[in-house]
């Protein structure tokens, strides 16, 4: 039989809501999600875990309390756990998260930015 | 302070050998690791762990006892544990793996192939 794989920029196409993580595929207890954003998110950390983060279009910028980051598209960075960070694109990113299974978007800081942790699409 | 960010095709760039995984980030305990492969690599399995292919550059294929599966630049695939499976590509693919540090690339099956699981670039 052929199984399908799955391509990034389909999924992509299914949903337009921001800074609202879709998950496309599990290995392990980790997840593979994408994510659409837009202007600032909030600053949080997540204290039990690094998260990565991988940019498929855009330009990304992730602050930090002592600097920043800036990704392109190919580019790929792992936030440590315990780090406070505040996601930042200036016009939309898309995105994709590796982290595990459960991980909240905005860490333990909560707010209206919020999002279900486990929507797949 | 500015963070560098890890830019696959930069680090594409830095290495010609074909079936030889060089390990870019680690998040927790997995890594990611970037490989250039071309034409057919052995059966074998993972009996401990998941797998994810995500392709950059070509086409890949990926046989499985019972299918199979085709992977352009964008697709992921996650390939269970203990799933017999067999890489193949028909010119040369780049592509990223994600995985738990320590596995081998050739899971238990050894060979020529097998590489050092832990080389970082």
């Amino acid at each position: 039989m052929e199984y399908s794989a799955i391509n990034l920029q389909q999924k992509f196409a299914l949903f337009d809501a921001l800074w609202q993580p879709k998950v496309i595929a599990e290995m392990n207890d980790y997840q593979f999600k994408l994510a659409k954003i837009e202007g600032d998110f909030v600053w949080h950390e997540h204290p039990d875990t690094d998260e990565t983060f991988f940019v498929v279009e855009g330009n990304l910028r992730i602050d930090f309390e002592d600097g920043t980051v800036h990704l392109g598209a190919g580019d790929l960075f792992v936030v440590p756990k315990g780090v406070r960070h505040k996601p930042y694109a200036e016009s939309e990113v898309k995105m994709m998260l590796v982290e595990p299974r459960g991980v909240v978007n905005t860490g333990e800081e909560g707010g209206d930015l919020t999002a279900d942790a486990d929507v797949w699409i």
